[in-house]
């Protein structure tokens, strides 16, 4: 298939590709588009479009094997080698990102854990073995990394992201409220938490004294 | 002010709050425009946009009053009774959260987590009292509870979601890969952090491959 490089895509992929697991889990073979549109909250229409995209056979009338979507969706974001990742900052929301995707997948997973404090950069948490930030480099060079996940509080946040492109880290997941300023060859993926939970809270106000019913 | 009905706004007001705060605590009396722009990733035309919204005063040359501005900006936000939050599954994600959120502002909070297994789902998280799930609907209303994070497994979500609604929440915060059906009185965000997490590794591996330049 050709390349993709629209952001959205990539994210409609990647759930897809989850609930089509659970599908298959359930003892499913063949999948019809409104059945991946529904939960994916997208249309029907996308859905196919990006089926088609990726040159997976079948029609909206039988429907899509599942296998074979699979397999496409695999091929896309799926390496020979599995992609490893590094993640700075081990407080609590780094521990809990090590907990959440270590073992997860096979094509892609946390390598390695730093922190600057003496006390949390050594030994080996969920599997993951921790470092003094100093050697950082030499751990992305070692092993080849490409991605780099930021838990540090936000006045380290640009440091860390600096010594991560310069050790030739391509993407990285920044936690931090701060905006990085990383060259242009470096991917950025902000996931701000509090941004998400502060927006709920408003909206949640609004629709109460709106009184808005379902 | 006016209402603000843009989720880009709430978002964009949330992170300068931050962002003014930091610089209120270097010892800062005076922004302008620029100092918000580039840490938020924007422009400065946006910015005085929103401050102009915000109906603060202040010019683009002489700079706004960091105070003024954080007045204006927690108008937006808080309300005269702090607002509370539940959480919905207590594994290794709503943990993390428990602990990353506890006691973190005045304005907004967990007030109590869920789980059904009867192991997780007594005593004190991270200062937040933990319940059966089947207690929910009595927190909910006792504590006048607007706010819902689920963090439970997929096959779980939309029964948790349901509870939640049913119950008088307006407002979801949703970590989970299901896209849920709720009442058009609510409000959904979806954090989906796997999709974060494949989507930089996929752009890495293209930024890599491409041998991009900054």
């Amino acid at each position: 298939m050709s390349l993709i490089t629209s952001e959205k895509t990539i994210e409609r992929l990647s759930l897809y590709r989850r609930i089509l697991m659970r599908l298959r889990d359930d003892g499913e073979t063949v999948v019809f588009s409104h059945q991946l549109a529904v939960p994916a909250g997208i249309t029907p229409a996308q859905v196919r479009r990006d089926i088609m995209n990726l040159g997976c056979n079948g029609t909206p009338r039988s429907g899509y094997r599942i296998k074979e979507l699979l397999t496409g969706i695999t091929e896309v974001f799926d390496t020979p080698q599995s992609q490893r990742a590094i993640l700075v900052g081990i407080g609590r929301l780094g521990l809990a990102l090590l907990a959440h995707f270590s073992g997860r997948w096979r094509w892609l997973h946390i390598h390695a854990a730093f922190d600057s404090d003496p006390a949390k950069s050594s030994g080996v948490i969920s599997g993951c073995h921790c470092y003094p930030v100093d050697q950082l480099a030499v751990v992305v060079r070692e092993w080849n990394i490409g991605i780099g996940i930021i838990t540090v509080p936000a006045n380290a946040a640009q440091s860390v992201a600096d010594q991560m492109c310069a050790a030739g880290v391509t993407g990285l997941l920044n936690f931090t409220s701060v905006r990085l300023n990383v060259p242009r060859s470096v991917f950025v993926e902000n996931v701000d938490l509090t941004a998400s939970f502060e927006k709920v809270a408003y909206f949640a106000r609004r629709h109460e004294a709106a009184g808005v019913t379902g």
